[in-house]
């Protein structure tokens, strides 16, 4: 196993092991990798005697974070909705754009009618977008398919993602996303076909986690309750869009089952907060969504932190309500709008990120965790969240090899 | 005088002579350029037949528009305040961080400490930004020296970026930022200083237009006619930052000296508008800042756009109020944040930001414009403002010369 030093950095650990401010900094720092593990984190001159790495990598001084987390997308889809944005923007309403065929149907037949390698194609450009920032480790969420066939091809296609590219990708089953056309006036029955598809989906390897829309305009709790019992009778775990537009009590119900996360939240009650401390359950926001639906409802960031939630922050990347390719612009969001402090907005994009997708093997820089990591061109980790639209990443190293 | 065919383009013109849907789309097109002008724009098969290009290069069907124009730029000071960010987010008030030494006199302070080249080395690296996403033109004022010495300098390194890069960088003069600390309790001997210092400037060719800042935490309307009685007494055009926080009738002030533009403008009056219109001054929209101060209140847009006052579209950026490096990313902002079409949001960032600089010669793509445009990676023009936090810029093109 090739063992490699790269040292003269100044490494923001995120672990409190490294001082008590929360960024774990260790200026003249080296991280030992071997393989694709970091086996030992220190002082330059702090290197055990008896390590002889095989490699030694000069950092240039440059600081060092964690590899970025982005723990809920929708990153496959066909087609893209700018057409519909602008004719927003010129006067049209919702339910007109809806009448002409926009809205998320236009990308559900979009997505039905694109090919395998036509989908690939161009999440491959929207994930490169992301990886450019220093992403390591992505999400990726079905449910502009649909059918059990649609489903599966983008399923397929977030997992070849994650093989053609140094990136680990992980998927999650939303089939409980929209009610699509063959289903209208019937989404008990759509469901029962949601829950009949999961074992198949599962059995193909194509489903790390299963997520829902629980919403008045997506699915109810009772609906969602079923698509839970589903993942449960797999052993998957679940996570859910919850509370975005309205207090459905459905983080209750989410951590109820366990669930690894629950995402937007600007609704939740103190009652939804308390279930989600007691169950484990990330806290996921996502204020590119919050900025594009121009919401003013915050969510309850001061109650999540008085309680101890942790909070990961994401790009929620779709077409319709998130088109936003940037991981560390979010950072800059959470902070600008939601008040989170730097120090959180980062733990959000790493450390909590990874716990949102239930990995405990990455999102701090210690010994026995996967060798992700980023140099930037920053003096200090608060300055990804304070600069915006600025992409500092300079070099990035997943598994312990540098991406080219 | 080297000829350059660049054909196979879908070419978003912006001349209304092309359509009459404002973008001005020319699908097959083709740019005949001149050395650094557009000699011809049109169809490929449209070439006048006397045309003999030295070369011809194949743009492979990409999208082109107009090179990008940053209006409104602070980008030359030393140090950042992301420190202040984060205090100010774990809950110091901005009083407590002034009484610290932060603030923009944290800023000036640093500026005044750096050499010119490490102030040349830090605002080369932030144009780098705005240029990957195929700014070609640059506005950069002054305004963290406040002495001469420190002004010139800034201005100086400003002039020296724009010989560096393949980037047009047009300079303004704003002396008149803040109050330096000499200058404590005495803002008419400081604006006096400012208009001694003028001439000299001018003398040293490094103004191309002369700003202030007319708030009643800058200065107040009577200060600001005396810097632009200073200013036309040397012919220099002025602009002004105005009813940025509150309605000082800066607007109307700077529209009867002809000013090119006037910046900001959240609590712009009618009266301010009528004024601004009849003079031709451009409405320059700061959306960076407005996000970053977390402000509510929104220019008027509805009414500029009902007067037909152009309104220009930029990043504002600077350390304290706006520390963003994207162009595109301040289009999705204006339409996202302050409902501007995307049509209106891309003029902003061209056309009608070219003449916020007083310049006639560049924002569109037509015989006898300047050869400065991108190639984009896009389907149509609507989503330079609809996708947010991504870069889709291939190629860019300076004074008909490729950027490598
Ligand atoms: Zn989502
Ligand atoms: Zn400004």
């Amino acid at each position: 196993m090739t063992t490699t030093l790269w040292h003269n950095a100044r490494i923001a650990t995120l672990d409190p092991a490294h001082g008590a401010n929360g960024w774990g900094l260790i200026e003249d720092g080296a991280l030992l990798t071997a393989g694709g593990q970091i086996a030992w984190v220190g002082r330059n001159r702090g290197l055990p005697s008896h390590a002889r790495p095989a490699h030694e990598i000069d950092l240039g001084g440059a600081l060092i974070t964690p590899g970025l987390v982005d723990c809920h997308t929708h990153l496959v889809y066909g087609g893209q909705r700018a057409a519909e944005f602008e004719q927003r923007l010129n006067g049209a309403s919702y339910e007109a754009i809806a009448r002409a065929g926009g809205g998320i149907r236009s990308s559900v037949a979009a997505t039905r009618a694109a090919s395998e390698e036509a989908l690939l194609a161009s999440a491959t450009q929207r994930a490169r977008c992301l990886m450019a920032e220093g992403v390591t480790t992505l999400e990726i969420k079905s449910g502009y398919g649909l059918s059990l066939e649609a489903e599966a091809r983008c399923l397929r296609v977030a997992r070849r993602l994650g093989v053609d590219q140094r990136l680990d990708v992980r998927t999650t089953f939303l089939g409980a996303h929209a009610l699509p056309p063959e289903f209208e006036g019937r989404p008990d029955d759509y469901i029962a076909a949601v829950c009949a598809w999961l074992p198949d989906l599962h059995a193909q390897g194509l489903v790390d986690a299963v997520d829902a829309f629980c919403e008045h305009i997506g699915f109810s709790p009772a609906q969602t309750r079923r698509v839970f019992e589903a993942a449960k009778a797999l052993g998957l775990p679940v996570k859910l869009h919850a509370e975005q537009l309205s207090d459905q009590g459905g983080a209750a119900l989410a951590a109820s089952f366990g669930a690894l996360s629950c995402d937007h939240l600007e609704h939740l009650s103190e009652a939804g907060i308390a279930a989600m401390k007691a169950a484990g359950t990330v806290a996921v926001l996502l204020p590119g969504a919050y900025y594009f639906l121009r919401e003013t409802k915050l969510p309850p960031i001061a109650a999540l932190r008085a309680a101890g939630v942790p909070m990961a922050v994401s790009t929620d990347h779709n077409p319709g309500t998130s088109p936003g390719l940037s991981l560390l612009l979010m950072a800059s969001m959470a902070c600008t709008l939601f008040r989170l402090t730097p120090l959180e907005a980062v733990q959000g994009i790493t450390l909590h990120a990874a716990r949102a997708l239930g990995l405990t093997d990455r999102g701090q820089l210690a010994a026995g965790q996967r060798a992700d990591f980023v140099a930037w061109e920053l003096d200090h980790p608060n300055e990804l969240a304070y600069w915006f639209g600025r992409n500092p990443c300079r070099r990035v190293i997943a598994a312990g090899l540098e991406r080219t």
